[in-house]
């Protein structure tokens, strides 16, 4: 298995609040339609991160895992991939986003 | 539960397979003793993402799980996180990295 790590930032305009709810609620259904995906994980920012004028360095990061590369590669190239990436203009600020394939080493 | 996602960068005179050999055998054992952790995951970066001039945003990311937002703050007070720490100068460009901590929801 392979995992895509997808760290992204809000909209500068938008709320905590309104970023989160539309990643959960909205963008969810849309990103779990690519096909060849076998596990989707939202991490969400928890909101101690936010106090006072501390900012992190991402608002969250979307975890997505497939069988293998060609599996990943297939699933990029799929309209439910093009839905998914034109859905983010909704809500990801596209300036302040990082990405990497990885495989998992369990250790605990 | 709280996850840390801690990505992480290579120091640049060390091979790819330098870094994840050390980041594998000799820090896994050493940040895995941190007080608390619940599961301690290791994201290397594929062979893959290097092909020609190919350079990823991270080598990789660190995920590390607790309790709740006290037991992670107890643990990075900690003397194991100490060494940890101190350990990461052996193979991580501290210039090169990110962190944040989040709470995890499912969608596949």
């Amino acid at each position: 298995m392979v995992k895509l790590i997808y760290c992204i930032s809000k909209k500068p305009e938008m709320s905590l609040d309104a970023f989160q709810a539309y990643w959960r609620d909205t963008h969810a259904p849309i990103a779990g339609a690519i096909p060849g995906l076998r596990r989707y994980v939202q991490c969400h920012v928890v909101p101690e991160a936010y106090a006072g004028d501390a900012r992190p360095a991402y608002d969250g990061a979307a975890e997505l895992w497939f069988d293998d590369i060609d599996a990943l590669r297939q699933a990029m190239r799929s309209a439910e991939t093009a839905a998914a990436l034109a859905d983010e203009a909704n809500f990801i600020d596209h300036t302040r986003v990082a990405s990497f394939i990885t495989v998992e080493n369990v250790v605990v």
